[in-house]
């Protein structure tokens, strides 16, 4: 668990970006991000206040979040700095980097001197167990995508946003390190040993009210076989009563496949459902998410139009057009 | 890889149900296992030449498997001192325990001494890359379960055995632990980590002969919620050619979820398939393997006959009557 809220470190990011991790948090937790601090000739701006380190903790920052990804696949000098004038100022480091704060000595050092955290939300903290199957109370739904990448925990995030703001009981459940930065909590599922995979997602979605959605953050894609194990473990081990479909209608072949094309919605929903009813047979696919980031906003309606008489389910770009017919789906049930 | 060929510990083990992995290289492959070596009190025999360590060196043993599961997971001091003697003679350990060679700090001491290997063939002893997904050449076959434990790796060994017998060029390619001690060889799947899993099953099967088939060890089941992740990275980075469809009958749940009934087998053809086509679209179902231990031969045969009419595909018994109708079944692909 990160301590919040946060300073959001922005480095030398040569662009927007770059700067994925901290338009996240900006975006879904702006309660979060007390500012941003910046290195000289960053391009990335959040719009946030630019603070010393000082200032921030003065403004109740307690963790400094390293909000963009580095290049060259290490942590530089010039980071070095701020970071560890960080954690002398009493803030807890926070990275997704695949480079970990853990194998930096001179932060290690300095951590222990101060008594501060540094947390890798790369690494799993938690010795999970493996899955038993057992039927849990309150509801659960699930985000599984036509491709990777196509806005599953976009999706997640903003019908949350919207359950939250109708007073409906939700948790957003991250399982990548953007979700868990986001949050301040989460599993690293591809970073979870095999055997525990499932396990891990019934960790992070225990007993709830019978009234209370968790809203689980999709990984991969049943499709795409490269990680199709992790997805899998998502389908079994979170035990979704709703599935929504997520897709890219745009996209040529699935991300780094250039041999295989994409399923159809019809292919993802006749895949995911029977397997998801493994899990729990009263599982239902409740609504479609496109991202349309790349159609023009007559193009976007039309296919959003299509796809929902030709499936009979709601559907939507959350982002661009809210989350209020997915939403309005799962009450439903 | 593991040297072979190996000296068969079986500690004291207190029956042969203990005794399983030893059993499996004793039975899969004769030809690796020179003698046992037990301790007093051991209730397990192999019915191989009983040997001290200096009799295995003279006959040409390079390592001392470890072929039995230890008592409450410790290694105790009266396994130690073989195991040391064992290192001191100039043998290799090797071991599928879940409590590690590794961490015995008196053999990791006496092995680096000796020059010798310690094999903890529950950890990964390679940096898997993540799957490509790109086609290779040879064939591969995968046997994928109703439920995890009902033959698929004894249906793998039935048939590279039948298969070598006609000259076929065929390899079994372990991913299991018991598996890697058999063969010496193999990927350890379960201990590895997420993301890299359909990469690992790739690295295992590597191009080759146009008319070479990998005999790839199952692992879970689609249909098992706390492994079928596991399995989705075999069905994907495997890229099989071929599926074997194994089932055992007698079974009334599923292997340690007592809320989960078996699927059926054509339930399983229906979901393994599909998912197979999404990695190799010429894959095809071309058998089915039932373990009929708990029926009598006539029981057994009448079942074999009913399912075989019922799906069309040749099915038997490999451990009880032979692979051979499977292997007709691969050659005629």
């Amino acid at each position: 668990m990160i301590e919040t809220p946060y300073l959001l470190f922005l480095g030398d990011a040569p662009d927007m970006l770059a700067a994925k991790v901290a338009i996240g948090i900006r975006d879904w937790r702006p309660e979060n991000a007390v500012g941003q601090i910046s290195l000289p000739g960053c391009g990335a701006d959040l719009g946030l206040t630019e603070m010393s380190l000082a200032e921030a903790k003065a403004a109740g920052a307690k963790t400094l979040v390293i909000g963009v990804a580095n290049r060259g696949g290490i942590i530089s000098q010039a980071w070095k700095k701020v970071l560890v004038m960080a954690l002398e100022e009493g803030f807890d480091l926070a990275s997704g980097l695949h480079n970990l704060l853990r194998d930096e000595p001179d932060l290690v050092a300095v951590a222990e001197a101060t008594g501060r955290k540094l947390h890798d939300v790369r690494v799993p903290s938690v010795k999970y167990p493996i899955a038993n199957g057992e039927k849990r109370t309150g509801k659960r739904c699930l985000a599984v995508g036509t491709d990777c990448s196509v806005g599953k925990m976009y999706t997640a995030m903003a019908m949350e946003r919207d359950m939250t703001a109708r007073g409906m009981k939700t948790t957003f459940r991250a399982t990548g390190q953007t979700g868990i930065l986001i949050t301040g909590d989460g599993v690293p599922l591809d970073a979870v040993i095999a055997d525990f995979m499932a396990g891990s997602i019934e960790y992070l979605t225990p007993d709830n009210d019978a009234d209370h959605w968790d809203m689980i953050e999709g990984q991969g894609s049943l499709f795409h076989v490269s990680y199709s194990g992790v997805t899998m473990a998502l389908v079994h081990g979170g035990q979704p009563d709703a599935l929504i479909l997520c897709h890219e209608p745009t996209r040529s072949h699935m991300r780094g496949l250039p041999g295989y094309s994409l399923p159809t919605l019809e292919q993802l929903r006749d895949t995911a459902l029977p397997l998801a009813q493994v899990g729990n047979p009263d599982c239902r696919v409740v609504g479609i998410s496109v991202n349309t980031q790349h159609m023009s906003e007559e193009a976007a309606r039309d296919y959003l139009d299509e796809v929902s008489q030709r499936m009979d389910l709601p559907a939507t770009d959350p982002y661009r057009f809210g989350a209020d017919v997915l939403v309005d789906a799962l009450a439903a049930l």
